[in-house]
């Protein structure tokens, strides 16, 4: 499958939508348009012609282990050092390790690329950034020269080894030791599983994140610390040295991402060194797991776009079946099957839910920078309340968002997109992944209302809900599009409404907070997006008014917004029914009564 | 992964919901309680004993072709040759060619038991069943003597030859031609794809239903006729004659099913025999697809329940987090999982969307039944009418929902769901053809509202609402299932109002035939479950009311009868919303502007 990054709708989100050459003066960075154009273009040229290649032939081949060593598929090796030639690795790294420091408004675009040319491939790096930003942000001077310019630069790449066999989501359960040293190291001691990355080929060294307790640890979560355990010990000059007590112990056979080599891993009194404070693990972590949840977030926004530009192409070809009111391609033997309602439901459907997250994506990515950018700390706070906030929603919906657009796409195929090679069925296998590592959805669910709604009694989702209100009432006075700034504006009142409703029932029972979380996440997704697409529409309707050239671009704009508004929030009606109808229906079920 | 039927709850719906003791009588044949379930379990000791430990070795090792001959995965055979010998082949077929003739209300339940237990054996004999029906009712007498036997006894196999590359959903565009030869036969050529079972080393012999055209047949869906084209062509003795001129040459590679052979068939003049009238061949395929859309709807169910149990069993099993409300197993390190609401959220989900299919297919199998058994040519009329509404309704609703619930299956699995050793991923894969062969969902939805809804002008569809609206009423009186009552009454008054709605829009504009009907059906399936539900409530509430010794299982009825009403019928809200959107917002988008 051929995959071109949709650099238009790109353009249109970073710089009609989020200016991102404000934000990026804003920001200290002078990156004027030209520059940036030139990035999204460089970009789209290395994920179609050098990564989406790759894709399917990893798919087919796999990795395989012999004598602890991964091979990674053919050619995953020349592209990963290209990567790391080109600078693409170094795109978001600090500047004083080597870094670029662009914003993550930019690279966002570029890692949707990624995704969308090959989840597999881009599992291998994606994780080094948020290495990066932990080791960055608590590492100590020492370990911060010794590894982070090999980090940056990819050369080195990172992993995140939390999970093992009876700890997963919940990581107060892992066992995995590391005993203090003389020289204030440690010997790292435990067996991790579902490391992505954790053996390859591509990269020289491996530097390992691993959780850990040390050996008077309290119990539980506040017991748990973070350690640095590299494959070769840095040497002093920054080369790889001594090999680590650490290997792959197996690969795992999984649905997709076959490409990607998920290890276990075996610590046999490893060297590693603490990263932040003893029993502080998790905090640390957390950076990390917020830059990883983007991240796979974006993983179900990139494999959306794929399968919605398959789907398209092949609806454009594929004649079948006359139109429902006669014959809309008499000179052919039959009519393309874009000309039906039904095909185009679920191409519409495709391309409003991908659009509409690529715009929120970048409203998240935008709060990410200017958390970590050099506003006031008060505006730096509320950036990062917001983003916080977004996280496992951009998580949760985009991959859910993923794995249903990436079925639509086999759908259109009909029996074709069952078949290997079409290309389609891969991506749904790819995409299933990204609803269940780094936080199952339902675990971001929980995040979502325990910490970011509770957390402060809903007063961040409110100044969210109050911001997209204002810019409705904005389009209300104008005819075309007052109708639509109405459903918008209503359904914001509902989601108000809902998250009162909402606080209430889980303050009266602990209970509805798992029972409202999944439900009222997708409602919030599904109404925010209503209110991107009033902006989308919004700017369309300025750029058609002003006798934009590109009158076409924009009234699909338009169209799209409709029909999202009309197709696609409704699900919004579904949602909320559902976590109104509460806790109480699902907690009274006895456990041995479930076999019945 | 394991599998065991379902008896406890198939009981209940065959004996105390649907009373098919007294059902077989109305049909002449004398089958008591006791042979009722003894079939069961002898079906439910096959499934999970012979079956079901296949299906995971059938997916890793997968078909193979070699010189034309499919070798299938070990064990396939051997377990075939016993389903032939224990007269599991012959259940359904009709008396005079030695079948039993049980009823569909009984076989439905055997054949979830083989969908649940492996798909992709079930593959290779569910076929078969199709082609009898068809060759039964429109073969000559010379056709049924020469092949009806062995096909009823499953010594030799059916298969379909429909699809071709340029003709899927659109059979008006097959090339397949079939020449008459002077003695009566035809030589027929042409190549067939998506062939399930073409070629396989189960059977002696296998005897293909094959679409092609006459010399002289006119263009389009009328100049189709149907004729049996057999590996081997029929001795008079009933053995296996001469090699016919066809071969399989190419096997697909497919996401799923892949112990089941999905053959490329070549026919190269070979011999066939007409059956039914020339240029008839639709009419007389379609009786072969009824029962193959039953039959596929059956899948998504059996796929369903088996997921259903996976996820069920590791839900108790696995130990992560601490309930909301405080420990639940504090001597446990952590509580089994069953315990957090969103996991109950999924399992509950799963249960009652598989109970409330069951219910639906055996409604559905007792009107097939009735279509064919001994009653009045009305009563059979009616019954054919209703069977005929509600196929396609089996059909996509059943594969949608067993996808989604292999998805929760995955989804409660966590990380291990996407390992392929705990065989939720598998399911998945298995199940996801369902939605995309014997003709797609969305062509189901199209067959529901073009055919079904308008073709009558909702007359059928409005009988079956008053039925449900009927036996809602005996209960609304009820104190213990009012509020439950109301809330189907509800659900169903808003049922009749939006048929009329759709049934307007699509008189006015033919466009919202194709805009409203997967919307549509998947809405008018939600509130027929949720008839359903009542129905299993009312009962559950008689027998507790009784006294039963069964209190737990009755008790689990009612909370499931309440979750679908609260938790997942909302759904239809949903629905109804998205198809009241209408077809202008997905029509008006140029098609070159789709790819924006």
């Amino acid at each position: 499958m051929s995959y071109q990054a949709p650099l238009r709708d790109m353009r249109f989100v970073l710089h009609e939508l989020f200016d991102v050459t404000a934000h990026c003066e804003t920001l200290g960075q002078g990156l004027d348009r030209e520059l940036i154009d030139g990035v999204l273009e460089e970009g789209a040229r290395y994920a179609a012609e050098v990564v989406a290649p790759l894709n399917r032939q990893g798919d087919e081949q796999g990795c395989t282990l012999v004598d602890g060593a991964v091979r990674t598929p053919d050619g995953f090796r020349q592209a990963y050092r290209q990567y790391v030639d080109n600078g693409w690795a170094s795109m978001t790294g600090p500047g004083e390790y080597g870094g670029q420091g662009l914003p993550q408004l930019l690279a966002c675009a570029f890692h949707e690329m990624l995704m969308g040319a090959s989840l597999s491939f881009r599992v291998y790096s994606g994780l080094t950034e948020g290495a990066v930003l932990a080791l960055h942000r608590h590492g100590s001077a020492a370990l911060k020269d010794a590894y982070l310019e090999k980090l940056v630069s990819g050369q080195w790449a990172g992993t995140m080894c939390l999970t093992e066999p009876q700890a997963g989501t919940d990581l107060a359960l892992l066992r995995t030791r590391a005993e203090p040293q003389a020289d204030g190291s440690y010997k790292v001691s435990g067996s991790k599983i579902f490391i992505s990355g954790g053996e390859q080929d591509l990269s020289e060294n491996i530097v390992h994140l691993v959780l850990a307790r040390l050996p008077d640890a309290p119990a539980g979560v506040k017991g748990i610390s973070l350690l640095l355990v590299p494959k070769f010990v840095a040497n002093p000059d920054g080369t790889p040295g001594a090999r680590n007590a650490l290997s792959c112990g197996a690969l795992e056979h999984k649905m997709g991402i076959k490409g990607a080599a998920t290890c276990v891993m075996n610590f046999d009194g490893a060297s590693g060194w603490l990263i932040g404070e003893a029993n502080q693990g998790l905090a640390c972590m957390f950076t990390m797991m917020n830059d990883a949840r983007f991240q796979v977030g974006l993983q179900g926004l990139g494999i959306a776009e794929a399968a919605f530009q398959g789907a398209l192409r092949y609806a454009r070809e594929r004649l079948q079946s006359r139109s429902l009111s006669g014959p809309a391609e008499p000179d052919k033997p039959a009519d393309p099957i874009i000309h039906h309602p039904d095909v185009r439901r679920m191409l519409l459907t495709q391309k409003t839910l991908v659009e509409g997250s690529r715009m929120l994506a970048a409203y998240c990515a935008r709060q990410l920078d200017l958390e970590h950018g050099q506003g006031d700390a008060r505006a730096r706070q509320a950036a990062g309340r917001r983003a916080a906030l977004l996280i496992p929603m951009v998580k949760a919906f985009f991959t859910d968002m993923g794995q249903e657009v990436a079925s639509l796409g086999v759908q259109v195929y009909g029996g074709h997109g069952y078949i290997r090679e079409w290309g389609m069925e891969q991506l749904m296998r790819d995409s299933r992944i990204t609803q269940l590592y780094e936080g199952t959805n339902g675990i971001q669910a929980l995040d979502y209302i325990r910490r970011k709604l509770l957390g402060d009694g809903g007063a961040e989702l409110s100044a969210l809900q109050a911001e997209f209100s204002e810019l409705c009432d904005a389009q209300l006075g104008r005819p075309a599009l007052a109708e639509q700034a109405r459903t918008v504006q209503a359904r914001l009142g509902e989601w108000r409404e809902l998250s009162a409703e909402v606080i209430a029932a889980c303050q009266r029972d602990a209970q509805e907070i798992g029972a409202t979380s999944v439900d009222f996440l997708q409602y919030s997704a599904y109404v925010l997006l209503a209110g991107l697409w009033l902006q989308a529409a919004a700017r369309a309707q300025d750029m058609l008014e002003q006798g934009s050239d590109e009158a076409a671009f924009y009234q699909a704009k338009l169209h799209s917004a409709r029909f999202y508004l009309r197709r696609v929030l409704p699900r919004a009606s579904g949602h909320r029914e559902a976590l109104q109808g509460g806790a109480g229906c699902m907690m009274a079920m006895p456990e041995d009564s479930f076999a019945f």
